[in-house]
């Protein structure tokens, strides 16, 4: 294929993760051609020039849609925070730009809903970043799955945490207003709600419970305010697949930095995996001996593809960034119209907001509702 | 103390683990006078003789009431299945012994409260055998959350899982009809309900899905039976001293062969135990160093009480029977009247079955229901 | 059998640990005739009744010598310091008893040569204290080696650690005098070989480094003492099977609790074991599906014999103790005269020593040099 | 700084590591300028160009002296097999290049020290790729014993282990022939030694004894040839700062991927490493409360240096590849003349081979060596 000009809307913690994807696609995968990184954008043109540099774009804008409206950007990272996401992903997608969205969409379900139809209407790829179903792993699990290696499933595990709001001396920031959505579903439900839909499909029913360990935080002027979003979310759910399952998820959790842990029952065997550890995955099958049967640890391999395209010997571990590696590279298999490509586009997307709101939803009723 | 004559009912995997308990603890504990093995009753006479024989009882009996009756026992050890308790329970006490009862107290509601009455009235020792709660790691950590050690606690997770009904290929048995209870609920959530208590306290209110991974299982005429328990539960909980928290159970969980997986979640740390490595468990701490923060796995050594009884050597580790002999040792003290003793009593054992039946209670109707 | 009449001569961990296998073994074993408690010696006659009482002995002595002279006694449990081991266990074996000694046989190679002459001469049992050779797991990797699951053997390690001596400011004590042995190497070292023994075969040819952390150590009179034992002990071997291997103990090894370590490497696969957690251990086999291969933690349980005789339900782990009351029990099978019995008794025992011997006299002169 | 132009020879596993260094480094460390990609040599031409097109480079040529002798390439990166080390690399230093050359230097001592001299001679950057110095935990871990966390060190142990050379099966190659090096030491060895120069200083003296598991491996044209290399090397060491320790290297340990596993023992505590997990290290103090000392399992953090320039979020994980981003950045450092780079020079890393050559010289004499 032509090489694709790329334009980047912000340059935080995932604005930086994109640019290094777009950097090393082509090197790791030989079967990409090689992104130009023609456009940034930032919030003022200085900052934005002093970015492109660090980066490694040619050209800077203080004003994002001069990004979009340039003709040779192909393809929109977008990474600003979620409240932007709407009106930049519907611009650029009706600019005819291919668009490559953080993750989750926006935060009110009919601001991703709009986004989704621009998505439709425009033909264009647009997919959401949701990175950790592209490990070698999380491939392999689903490979096992569908093999049926542990036979039929049953139920199901997942628990995401971290500990970046646990400090109860952290003062109030604006993750902590209502504004900001519902808390802990938005930072972490969805990506745990990513995996299940790779593996397991779509969930129809959901009960929800949230709490929030710590109820006012101290404000810069010396008093306190309550704390309007939830740290804290467990649900119990029902998928169309007829499995049973949970879904835990907590940012003041200390001592977890990057947990996201699965367990997988099935009729022949299970399934452990953890984010933290994310180059390894735990098999148990009761196809080996009595006296043999336990949990095998695999450590991700060349067998274990994409590994391969990083590393040629197994056990020596892909990196967080080397999974956005890979994402860029199943998004340019989707722009160049390869239905394989392993992407999570907006219908998917949207179908993760829809039970994350559902998911809200129950706790406020209190009491069990559908996803749909 | 004078002496105390044991008998005990039933001989198996508790039967024989009670008659280790009571061989063992004078030796281990030695405060404790060494008990009589007295009487063991059996559902047959020859049965009882020759168990008798094997666990070191003096006398035997295929009548249960003849232990009861026997003027030299002092304290009987019930190790029936569940249904048979409140009769052989009520009957001990009122014939004034001391009683030590296997868990969880009866299939029925009212029988275990009627079980707590009679022992209420009979002023006896009532002790249940919840014996995951004795492990000097889980004593640990009681200790530990009693110092606040990690801060004021806000969450907490608790699984409980193994793999005896994992099989398909398990013919219908009798744990597969309705009439021995409710499944997993019987037969794990009570363990971990025990470690609730001691741990944190009172449940207040429960939401509970359970599911049957198997609908139906083979009989041994060839043909097929519908499955009337459920294997798998999992509960959302509230608490009485205002955590929240999630109770996950399945005992179709292939590969796991004894978890009981502790998460507790603090504003100042957090602790994790896993009773398939029961002498370890590991403690976070945001006191330590920013470089050095990270889960200590702590193992078990003389300095966790009552480790040093078992052996003087740190990291030797202790064995499930050996939680049985401390928790005999605790019974003895409760029959010598130390209110310090660490046992689940019939008034404590009540509540967790009133939890218990709240989950299913949920499960029927759909949505949160109140213990109370 | 008719039941065996024991004495017991020694009190402290292993006495108290003799006594717990003593007491409990026929419980465990069915097959088991249940042992009569009968003569316990110690130092003085005081404690010796002290103790009779907590451990369940029917008489004391404070001579040992009217333990071994008496007519009841069948066997003599020896867990006195090593140094006495010569003396009492000949005489013991020459009074016609059968005999349970605690390792390692005796500081000098020539007491251990006239232990063994005297156990050959008497023609009775005569078994030593090597209880890691007894559990489920170890049994099951030496089962897993016979059966070449992992292909021909070519290298093993083997670690052996503790954190007893780690502490700088420990004073000096008779461990650090050159009377008590070399060390680390008598301490520890004799553990691993009991395992290699089993597992492997004999050591031919050894080199060995010794070290101390602590050059002196506090005196009680203010003043130091240079210390004259090693804490440890490093050395590289070669089987008389082919296998080439390592053996490393350290007694100053902060952090390690009860830790042995092995590693063991074969054409079709490879085996891990840490005593730390000795209800477990670690399988790898090249049989398994290139994207499925890694280490199985497999859990002992009742297919591990003789796991079942303890607890039933898999996962639930022994304990230290338990491994003793195992040894108990291939004790008196051996006293049955069973050949099958798996015990060190003190032909092999002596090969043990020998080795040890080696090792020192490798670090004494610098070089390799042969055990025989 | 101006920005950098590279040079790239050879396009292995190493090669393309390189590339995805050069690339990303700019990106990932805000104080690097971007270095160009300008002229990559190979074997022959055509391939030459396809890789240049694949890896991002602007040049290719058959011929590698082109790439020296380029104007516009100020560094070379060398990563042929290495046999061409010595001539390929004296030739970019005579040509004034800097440089970045794979481990280790070459196979014979005589030629790598003709490298040391001509780097000496042209007083350019000459570093080697021994990038498991450059993890955040190894950092860290340095960190740690500078500030002397766990006391005065007096004892490490370093394993390791792969299982690339651990099929019976795999015909005969170049690798088990003797042209191509001892065998595990060449490969394996030089890594830890890496560790050991930059955790506790020079080694003095060895023994070391070398093994092979298949005497013989099959020819393509159905023969068997004697295999001339050593997959299993173990040695004991002594080391400048006192310390005593071990060194065992396998690269036919079935199971092994990426082992690397480190053991550090001080007076005051101890370090635990392993590569295969290496997002992570454990760190054992005695200053913790004596109920709560264990192993702190630390994953690294933007709080280890340099992890936070790949991620600003503990527990997310760098990669193998990552590492060699780390090294680059540290090269680039010391080309720009900074004294605090932390890299491996052609000094150090005659002094690494230095000791290699000890340990092959230590298993052919049977005995103790000097290094020096």
């Amino acid at each position: 294929m032509k090489s694709i000009g790329v334009g980047l809307i912000g340059t935080g913690f995932m604005g930086k993760c994109h640019a290094l994807a777009w950097n090393a696609v082509a090197t790791v995968f030989p079967d990409v051609a090689r992104p130009r990184l023609v456009h940034l954008g930032e919030a003022d043109g200085e900052l934005a020039h002093r970015r492109a540099t660090e980066l490694g774009f040619a050209r800077a804008s203080g004003d994002w849609r001069k990004v979009i409206a340039d003709p040779e950007v192909d393809v929109v990272s977008l990474t600003t925070p979620n409240q932007f996401h709407p009106e930049m992903a519907i611009a650029a997608l009706e600019a005819g730009k291919h668009l490559w969205c953080e993750k989750p969409m926006a935060p009110h379900f009919a601001e991703a809903e709009a986004m989704r139809d621009a998505a439709r209407k425009a033909g264009k790829a647009a997919v959401l970043g949701y990175n950790y179903i592209q490990s070698p792993a999380i491939r392999q699990i689903g490979r096992l799955l569908a093999e049926k290696k542990v036979g039929d499933l049953n139920h199901m595990r997942i628990e995401m945490d971290e500990d970046f709001m646990a400090d109860a001396e952290t003062p109030f920031g604006w993750k902590h207003e209502a504004a900001s959505g519902y808390g802990a579903l938005d930072d972490f439900a969805v990506h745990p709600l990513s995996l299940i839909a790779v593996l397991f499909g779509r969930v129809l029913r959901v009960v929800c419970d949230m709490a929030k360990p710590y109820p006012d935080r101290a404000l810069a002027d010396g008093g306190r305010r309550p704390v309007e979003t939830w740290d804290i979310a467990s649900a119990l759910m029902k998928l169309e697949n007829g499995m049973s399952g949970t879904l835990l998820v907590n940012r003041s959790a200390w001592g977890r930095k990057g947990r996201i842990a699965l367990q997988i029952f099935g009729s022949k065997g299970s399934i452990l995996f953890d984010q933290e550890r994310f180059n390894e995955f735990q098999l148990y099958v009761t196809s080996d001996e009595p006296t043999e049967q336990g949990y095998r640890t695999v450590l991700a391999g060349p067998q274990h593809e994409p590994y391969g395209a990083f590393v040629p010997a197994p056990g020596h571990g892909l990196g967080f960034n080397d999974l956005k590696v890979v994402e860029c590279r199943e998004l340019i298999r989707r722009i160049e119209g390869d239905r394989q490509a392993r992407t999570i586009g907006f219908d998917e997307g949207l179908e993760i907001e829809r039970t994350v709101h559902a998911m809200a939803r129950s706790h406020e009723q209190g009491g069990w509702v559908n996803v749909r």
